[in-house]
């Protein structure tokens, strides 16, 4: 098994992930292949849907004397003629349906072996919602042991062991922390179907994140059971890889039509609401008038035509960095999803998140509601604001928001106070919290487009940064140039480096507090473009110690100023180290693979830039990280970080 | 031409628009045709996405010799090919784009009537945004003067007479008010695309709302030049019946595909998040591969069918009730619409959009965020509560927000204080104001989703409305069985009828302050639901008099109930007054079309229980409205009640 990121936005990823069978893209969905009775074939889902991938039931092969004979003989991918990856679940879920059915926790999992499965699963314990703690606890450590047992049995098949514990997160993260430990490949989260039949999904999301807390990040995830769209975005970025879908032919038997928003019975409708090739092939009254097989399959296309699209949208959102926006928009279709979202604001749990969060995004960012204010980039700037940010005087004038950048929409009122009050810093009080002038064009500053007025609690979130970051210093609220007049004696015009003020506060808040003292010790010249006045191009005693980026005002850090990083800042930090092994490689200008980092700086996040060091700590390149470091410590494949100056 | 109203919600419409070539079911969206150089021609339209009507420019058409002479030698519909109703433009927007360009403004109309437009367009003056208002006034002048003028020579082609004035809104009332008095048949609201164009949307639902304001409500409105679905949903909410497309060539033509959310660029996805045809047909890398040509066409083709199911979507949620949801929900995608958004929170706004507001609804209230507590429905409702509910006590006991319905989930509490206190009101403090425990089954308490916890801006308007309800009275807030003893004496144990008091409280609310004094004025015998227990018949002296819908909680008039609403209430209240020729009709039991209406109560609204009653105020029939006062007034097509019981 290969399992790699590819790309990344929120705690969501894009990987490859490769098994004997051929690679399949994730985030994917699994369509529930039933072997006795296949509406749509696997093979037809590939050429409709794209379908790279599909689940089929081993417990209800095993049960069917020929079907189980064929299996054996033959092997599942003869048996539902398919030669992509199959993953084969084990009866767990058959059990809770319909009580105590006979199956052998290690005969289910050599005959998934034995019929040759990409995936199989472990037959593990269901957690019910209403079970108590003890029960749950009881029946975690029977799952635990099943998968221990299993893990001998397994031969070279990929093995899911599933995270159960009910509803109590604690025993989630516990269950996950065991399973991970015996090194299984693959981890379903179980036990989620009846939270989601209840709406409960406060209760799923809790679910998700513990486990989520307690596995091996570099293992697929999968969200056993969840197959409508509606939760697809959200599951992703709190970092599910794999979703099964028997939804579509379920609902497809009960008339109903599935929708990223929500479910809705044909028979209610006058009109298909739908573009996809079924509902603009066929009118409502025509499908309700088919015979019921037919409308059934017109429908289960219908179905998966949706379900596999919204993939692609999230996919899509992760490539161009706004997945959380996606996730916001689809939560407003239901309240009790709008009323989960709000575990996200929770200091924990946002903390967990900004560790995944990428620097910076290829897209601006929506204001959506008051949930955009809690998102972790917006967390992360607020803290290294606070930790990171040097202020220069003990007062500021304070700007209402405006339009980006600000510092070009307030030159006429930068102007008017720097000629009165020279020492004051200069803070747009933002919708997206304090930005010191100097940070204007910095992600997601510039990039972030917010309405004139956004709401109260956005509004009370904000003040309490802003009262934060103001704390033992001065606010003068700019009122026009009467403001400072009666609060100040005009100061002494002194002729102040505003661009050196301005790359400092950056370096300051993107490598670490007083990164540009280390930057910028010598003679500094800077280097504008000359179409938008913006700088490009930082030289340090003529040496180029960094570029900023147009697209988010970031640096890309160049191999002189790594050096003098390097020298400044104690090791580990802003390191990636990286095994003797691949040193040679790195040096000749080759990235960073995964399973050759040593160590790495716990405060780089992903598409941060780097300084790539061999365990002496000498220098070897600088880069961008793809990972972070929990991630850099437990993934095998794929890139670490992409070097981008190297020593040699 | 007719046009008459099917289906409403918000103050959008589902109407049929009938034609010499057709009827259109709006809202419609007509894609734009360039005669010379058609990349779907209109036939394949239909048979794609179903287009019922399209609309080319007869400027074009006319400064073309060969177009000309085919057009007026063979008719429009002979020179694009298309038997369906067909809409020209003048060459407003041409002028407006390329400066002064020569069009006599009765030469184009006449025009267009000689080639046999259905709908053509006067050549009225744009007017752009960044006119002064002296300047916006002399356009709208020339654009009522052209009018007038057109209306003489248009023959019996419908006429499109464009609401101008800039970004003024008394400027477009007023423009609005003189076209509608020159009895124009089709209104454009013009003058919009560069507000679209700059997301200036807050200015577009300004525009909107003081055109319909100004127009005569019978007569479809024209969107112009909105082409993009964003706007879709808020301006049907709105009361726009009509929308054009050129969006779709333009944006396929730069590579650009539209979705409801907004716009992305082929070049920049990987994979094509959409089910549409041609998106499950092509990969992105096949598209980005095709020569220019067939790209676009592609591309088109995918625009159209994205535009026009969200005309679907539409007519379904007017269907189903939950336009406003929709609207909501959309805005979300777009910080400057949820900006403009805040716009229909303004009192003069509800106070508009209420008279159009359907008195219930077939799906239930979804809560999508603090904007929710702004809709009309909610807004009646707690005016209602004001004026028109009695309270029985000086105190009441408030419970908090819970399950629904609230009778039962607080049936405990409830016999608790009833045993305590037989003297309160029991009020809940609900997401959606104070709700009476006797009206927990009106629609839209026992009918509405709300999150636990909704936002401190919801939050805050519900308390104004709270306070506004219980002042001069004591709310004691219950927290369980000792609450009540040390706050009053208990007591005497008088039987109440628990169940008159809440079928009064509901006919209050629904018919008005103290109609429940006229309906239930002797022995009151009340019929439930065998296997629900709800209220179903309510019989005063043995006459049945109302009964009570499952569905919205609310009553269905019956013909004694209404003797004696129409006894009690002064003429007009809750009355519709019919003409003398359609009075035998009705005592038969058809039902009141809108032209033989003479009067009616302008408290009604859609979907209200009414009386009809003839010239002289003899009752003839219940019924239950479709339009309101000023719909009834103005309809000159289609059904304005439908009655339920006759006197005959």
């Amino acid at each position: 098994m290969k399992f790699e990121i590819k790309n990344r936005d929120a705690a969501g990823r894009t990987c490859r992930f490769t098994t004997k069978h051929g690679t399949v893209t994730t985030p994917a969905l699994l369509p529930v292949i039933n072997p006795n009775k296949m509406i749509i074939t696997p093979k037809e889902m590939k050429r409709l849907f794209g379908t790279e991938m599909v689940i089929t039931n081993s417990y209800i092969i095993k049960k069917d004397k020929k079907l189980k004979e064929k299996a054996i003989e033959k092997g599942v991918h003869n048996l539902i003629d398919f030669d992509g990856p199959i993953m084969t679940d084990s009866g767990t879920f058959q059990s809770y349906m319909y009580g105590n059915i006979k199956i052998d926790p290690l005969e289910i999992v050599e005959f998934q072996r034995d019929i040759g499965s990409d995936v199989g699963t472990i037959l593990d314990i269901f957690g019910t919602p209403d079970q108590t703690e003890t029960k749950a606890t009881e029946g975690v450590q029977e799952t635990v042991k099943r998968a221990k047992q299993s893990m001998k049995v397994k031969g070279d098949m990929i093995l899911a062991c599933t995270v159960q514990g009910s509803v109590y997160p604690n025993l989630r993260k516990k269950c996950a922390e065991k399973l991970s430990k015996i090194n299984a490949n693959f981890f379903p989260i179980g036990g989620v179907v009846p939270l989601m039949e209840n709406q409960r999904y406060s209760d799923l999301v809790r679910g998700i994140l513990a486990s989520k807390r307690g596995l091996n990040p570099s293992k697929p995830v999968h969200l056993f059971g969840a197959g409508h769209p509606l939760i697809f975005p959200l599951a992703v970025a709190l970092g599910c890889d794999f979703f099964d879908s028997s939804a579509y032919i379920k609902y497809a038997n009960d008339g109903r039509m599935i929708f990223p928003e929500g479910t809705k019975k044909l028979d209610d409708l006058d009109e298909l609401p739908c573009y996809c090739p079924v509902c603009t092939k066929f009118t409502a009254s025509e499908l309700k008038k088919m015979k019921k097989p037919e409308r059934t399959l017109h429908i289960a296309k219908h179905n998966l035509y949706v379900s596999f699209a919204e993939l692609k949208k999230i996919r899509n959102a992760i490539s161009e960095g706004n997945l959380w926006e996606l996730v916001e928009r689809r939560a407003r279709s239901n309240p009790h999803l709008l009323e989960a979202m709000r575990e996200l604001r929770k200091t924990e749990n946002k903390t967990w998140l900004e560790q995944f969060e990428p620097i910076s995004k290829n897209k601006a960012l929506f204001y959506t509601g008051s949930q955009t204010i809690h998102r972790p980039i917006i967390y992360r700037y607020h803290k290294r604001l606070i930790d990171r940010y040097s202020f220069l005087s003990d007062s500021a004038a304070i700007l209402p928001d405006g339009k980006k950048p600000y510092s070009k929409y307030y030159s006429n009122e930068i102007r008017e106070i720097l000629a009165k009050r020279n020492d004051v810093e200069i803070v747009v009080n933002s919708h997206l919290g304090p930005v010191p002038i100097k940070l204007d064009e910095m992600y997601p500053f510039a990039q972030s487009i917010f309405p004139e007025v956004t709401d109260k609690e956005t509004e009370e979130s904000i003040k309490k940064i802003f009262d934060e970051f103001m704390r033992g210093k001065k606010a003068i609220f700019w009122k026009g140039e009467k403001t400072l007049q009666n609060l100040s004696k005009p100061q002494e015009k002194t002729t102040k480096d505003r661009d050196l003020e301005r790359i400092s506060a950056v370096a300051d808040m993107q490598f670490g507090k007083n990164a540009s003292k280390a930057l910028f010790d010598g003679k500094i010249r800077i280097v504008k473009s000359k179409k938008t006045g913006k700088i490009r191009n930082i030289y340090c005693d003529e040496k180029h110690v960094l570029s900023m980026r147009a697209g988010d005002g970031l640096f890309t850090l160049k191999i002189s100023g790594a050096k003098m990083l390097h020298n400044f800042f104690k090791y580990p930090k802003l390191r990636v180290i990286v095994q003797e092994d691949a040193t040679p490689f790195v040096k000749d200008g080759k990235s960073v693979f995964a399973k050759f980092v040593l160590n790495c700086d716990e405060e780089l996040r992903p598409f941060d830039e780097c300084i790539i060091v061999d365990k002496n700590d000498d220098l070897l390149a600088t880069g961008r990280c793809i990972l972070n470091k929990i991630e850099m410590s437990s993934f095998n494949f794929g890139m670490a970080a992409k070097t981008r100056e190297h020593i040699n």
